[in-house]
């Protein structure tokens, strides 16, 4: 045993001592101009992504107002791709052309250090939205490359955690409602986007529902739960025909300000195996993103 | 004056005081835990991408060994819409799976942030490996989404910047006489891995210059040079036509170790405009690259 | 009302003005290369200074082996003034020439600001550990300036920073026991430090305890808490008369790690106000320390 | 040879396994939390030390105005005598309350350890700054301990560094003509602090020298240059007896703004020897400062 652990180290240490001998060129000293970017032991990671002027890329892809599915979709999948690749993102959240991903406190994916961890989330996010852009957008062709920037933030709490999550949340409710009433402002009723701002303005929430009601008989409730809350990643265990199940990200459009959600999925923050998340009846079968996410 | 100078500041207050009263969300303290990422003032910025697992990526998609053109290609294009994008990228220099992007010491690009630089830089990177694919590949469809990790590295002072370049350039040397004498080894004589690896083991340079010559008629300076120096990509001004120039991204394949390289292109450190470049007449018409990037 | 804001904007708005304008030299763009330093919020923040060449400055200044009251008093007293500067610090820890202060996470002292706080906190314990000298080394002159190093860690949940307190202590013990046992065998056996070393190695503590008792009578217990589990400061409403109290630093010798510490002391983590502290009977009067300090 | 290296390789193996096997207690983890602050090689550090509240300070230890000589020594001295400690600090500039220390971009001194190389700097300062206090304050006892806060700063280049210093330099000479008029006017003529103020208010440097002639009889550039230049600390060879010479810090009143400074010592960047000094003949004996500090 003395012995194995003997010739192991000297192995090791053989090793070591080769490639410091045979260091290349005088240049390399270059590479100790490199800092450490460790990230902070037992905090939770969130990366944010963020589309870079998608304001024009809409305009130019004919992205519909105030919510373009296409894109949504394509966003979601994209987020998909990302937690495929790295098991310790425990939740991602998305809305608009923006996607945060959620490393669990304790995940030691590339050793922590902050530099790989963001840009491999961030390429791979790019990556897949460009690779898949067809699934999505059918014959509306992509005119340009994308470009998405990215950051992370540390949270020591998982309070703090939640209220990040609350807080993107919170921004798609007064966002969405706010597009919801400007776009149909302007393309229903003709306005200008001045005049639609300023017959906005000092509006409160029940303001702003009620003209939707009396002036386009909608019912902001009855929307789509992906505009009003933002589409949730969680990866669930799925029944993907009798016999079989598979661990894939699964969205969800819930309302995660509220304690109900992190019990029901309480094996996130504990970093349990996935639970096994039967969808609802009438969305049978299963929607469009698993089941691309799937043949991934 | 002072009427408009404390107009000026009345109007900025307001809105100041506006967007703090207007506060959103009591999740919105979360914002506090971003830490800021200012970079350094008056260091060379390098932004370094390399390919994730492109061992993986060069089998699934038939790379030619031991340099794939398309790939180097394609790399060098999008490379070209990056330096397209930021104009205080003075120089980039790419071998392999790898490219490095430098900003001038002077750059102020996102208020020099790091997390902003390093990931829109990396993004449209992938964005556009990804998007320009088919130009470059032909017939060989793109398999998968490919990841690109990146970081950044300061250098203060000007020799430590042509130390950082100079020590790529030596690295693809060593690599790529390795690696040519490597697979000519395996793919002509029929040599395994482990038998090639064990016949170039302690040969030095001039070895293995023998080697290619004696064994395979291969003088390795009459390589093309893009696989024996890596591409340097400099900003030039260039003639498109009888009367028209135009300021683009132009591949060099030259020897930056030397102080001649630094002495021909002296706009570059001093951050002038970019100077006339005229096309060494046996490659008129103009370079693919080029006739691409002028098309973007 | 809007009249007052509107000025008081106005009058904050032309102070930042003015100053702008006033800027002073040429040479003052320099202040932009400062980094911002800012803790991430909501983490215990750590400050841990050192003495530097203790083992010199012990000799020099003929400490007692292996515990020098004097030393430990003038530390502890050192760091009392210290926490009496800083009433974000809610609990301190001294061992041998080390001293750790852990600021509430919620504190905000110098706007977080790492550098301004590690430092306030070094150099006021330095200073306090020259100028209080003579009160605890009486004749021992001080013989030349001391020198403390000092960082900060976080920590980002309770239980890490427990268990940072508890490694102190741990450490701490084994020390202890095994100086206690070193410094007998030479100064009362007249072994030499190496044979001291040697006949301590791969000793475990009860064959340390068992060491103590049969050859020197001595039983480990029993010795001085302050010697065998460091000092634990912490602030308490005491009774300084009959008619009042004060708010001041009080040393314990108490265990840490374990759970009942904590709820004792339940204040602490919640940050509430001072609890009334009773010393035990048998330590009336005041401890020195606690009467010194009253007098700073 | 071999045999002998392959020893040292096995000696220091085993020692580190040896270290890895005995890890001590299971809270040893939170080690892990302290983040790498190596600083950027080739980079010129800066240390900037500054007393806290020292307005106070000074009201409280009855320092003359403008200019307090005794605690001007005193600061040198404390310098003085970090310098001796560190030698890689090339010069030290010291006014009023605050000390800048620069470390050559070269330095390795704690493996450029941020928080090692700052605190020490600080806490050796302090220490020296209260034990040295007696002689230069005589009678004048200290009152309580001073303390200073700390950080450092960063500069890349050789002229970046020099208007770091000129930016001190231009700090005095613009403070120091104030504060002479203020003082003058409120001790010699009785004006209240707000009337000195309010006559001061919009003068430039030419009004301020016309003031000090007219009404005190004062020659601005007759005043000591310490106090209108600040004190500039270089490590040099001197004299001390007629066959001995020295290496220590001598106090230079100079102005390092012009570039003929630099050319007269031009070891200091170079980081060459320090050069052989001969005090001004109208200087000898030694200054004090310089005798005390060979003293230490």
């Amino acid at each position: 045993m003395l012995l194995r652990t003997l010739k192991y180290i000297l192995i090791q240490s053989s090793r070591k001592f080769h490639r410091t001998v045979m260091a290349k060129s005088k240049f390399e000293y270059v590479k100790s101009f490199e800092a450490d970017d460790k990230i902070l032991q037992n905090c939770w990671i969130v990366v944010r992504i963020d589309g870079k002027n998608f304001h024009k890329f809409a305009n130019t892809h004919n992205f519909e107002k105030p919510n373009d599915i296409r894109s949504l979709n394509l966003m979601n999948f994209a987020a998909g791709c990302v937690m495929k690749e790295f098991n310790e993102i425990i939740i991602a959240y998305g809305q608009s052309d923006e996607y945060s991903f959620v490393f669990h406190r304790t995940a030691n994916v590339y050793n922590r250090r902050a530099s790989k961890i963001v840009s491999n989330v961030n390429s791979l996010f790019t990556s897949s939205f460009v690779f898949y852009w067809n699934r999505w957008f059918g014959d509306q062709k992509l005119q340009y490359p994308p470009c998405f920037d990215a950051r992370y933030v540390l949270y020591p709490t998982t309070e703090n955690l939640k209220d990040y999550l609350s807080w993107r949340q919170a921004d798609v409710h007064i966002n969405n409602l706010y597009n919801t009433c400007f776009w149909n402002l302007v393309l229903k009723k003709g306005l200008t986007n001045v005049e639609a701002e300023e017959k906005l303005r000092g509006t409160v929430s029940s303001d702003k529902n009620e003209l939707l009601f009396s002036e386009f008989g909608i019912n902001y409730n009855k929307l789509p739960a992906m505009y009003r809350k933002g589409t949730i990643l969680l990866t669930k265990q799925i029944k993907i025909d009798e016999s079989r199940t598979r661990k894939i990200a699964i969205p969800i459009y819930d309302d995660l300000i509220k304690e109900k959600f992190w019990k029901e999925h309480d094996e996130l923050l504990l970093r349990k195996a996935p639970k096994y998340y039967e969808f609802p009846t009438d969305l049978q079968p299963l929607p469009d993103l698993v089941k691309e996410l799937l043949n991934v």
